[in-house]
């Protein structure tokens, strides 16, 4: 069974754009942390900056987020976060807003893959999900 | 036919990540330019804000995008974006991203609404395309 | 004596560039998110939007950061924020970032006005400091 | 004489927030932005990522900006950038934004030292500005 996280946002006054509710890419971000936080609950590290370069990590193939209502400043949204496909070296990772109600309030999907770099983003290659990151996250 | 139009950007220092690429909710940002910018081209106004509220404009209800490459710091991309279906009040907005080498780095899509707000955000709802922006835009 | 208020943030991978490192409009951005915790914790309303535009509240004048050592994903930053100077209509925000280890930082300085706007941008104007909101926030 | 570059930047949807003006923070976006212009005009490379990593560049010590007047989207603002201080590792960036009919709407200040980094964040150490880079900047 997947691990599952929960990452708790407010929405904040410089997420939010002149029509007075989120600007849309804060989604985005709010799901790469949200991801940040499965890796640090499942005790795997998701990106290798350990000699002060990356070297490993988890870069996105595709994203996609569906908004079923507009949230604005001060509003506290919970997101769970799982990961609901797990490939050779792909995975998805699943993310559900819910605002304080507990009505869903967007949907969020990240396709990441499992990469090493060794110079520049040119030498980015994807390569198998470890063995323990996958059994620690539930694969 | 639809209308398209092109928008360069620069990938800046602060859009990448300590992985040395881009950050890839910055994709959803020149996503959303990119559009305003169609707007432009098209003579239509995306938002109406002449009163000093959002009283009119295109919320998002889904976006996503694919990443096709990684991108760098200095690297320009060109973003030739369109009107790809027209619905009664909602609409899809294609974004296909190419690198100097004319090489596929992204591809987005953005299905918008045509929405009205009273008040705050609980007041949003969607209405029809206005004839002349559908017409402008090619629909 | 002014009131005083905490905020704790973690250094998230999109707020770092490529160098590894936190991107410094990043720290105007906590200051910014702080000043909402401030006027919270006092009971303030910072922005009255509750007609659905915004109509009175704190635009800045001059901002400044002093960065005493870089931070990197990962790290918690703890800012402890209070107004430092009252005027007539402006007043000034002073935020002190801690690391773990409780050394500074950085340090940062807000300089706001109480304003009010009725139509567009250019309808900005200043007001005095209401009375109540300077009693709650110390002054 | 110190060597001046222009840039310049339209206010976009996505940098405004609820008060319909440009969410400050911007700013220094666009200082650090024009910054790596006028590196780009003096044919000096700010950051060196050759390798994969970063291993020198100037990161920031100090910043401040003074907000003239508030800009909202579409408004296109003129940006001329000078170093108007070299020290021996130490160099102050001065950036005036200029609106559509050349009134100053911003000034901004960056302080940055030239330094060197061989592995995480604490690694970072200043060094002489190198004699080439200083001579192209025109200090």
């Amino acid at each position: 069974m997947p691990l599952s996280s929960f990452y708790e946002i407010m929405v904040e006054w410089g997420d939010c754009d002149p029509a007075g509710i989120v600007y849309y890419p804060a989604y985005f971000r709010w799901c790469d942390q949200a991801t940040y936080r499965l890796f640090l609950k499942a005790g795997v590290a998701r990106d290798d900056t350990r000699s002060g370069q990356w070297k490993e990590g988890t870069p996105l193939v595709a994203a996609e987020c569906s908004f079923r209502r507009a949230s604005q400043t001060g509003e506290k949204l919970l997101i769970e976060s799982h990961v609901s496909r797990f490939g050779r070296s792909s995975f998805t990772v699943t993310h559900v807003f819910r605002d304080a109600s507990g009505e869903i309030a967007a949907e969020g999907k990240e396709t990441r893959i499992w990469a090493r770099k060794d110079g520049d983003a040119s030498s980015l290659k994807a390569v198998p999900i470890p063995g323990e990151a996958r059994k620690r996250l539930g694969g």
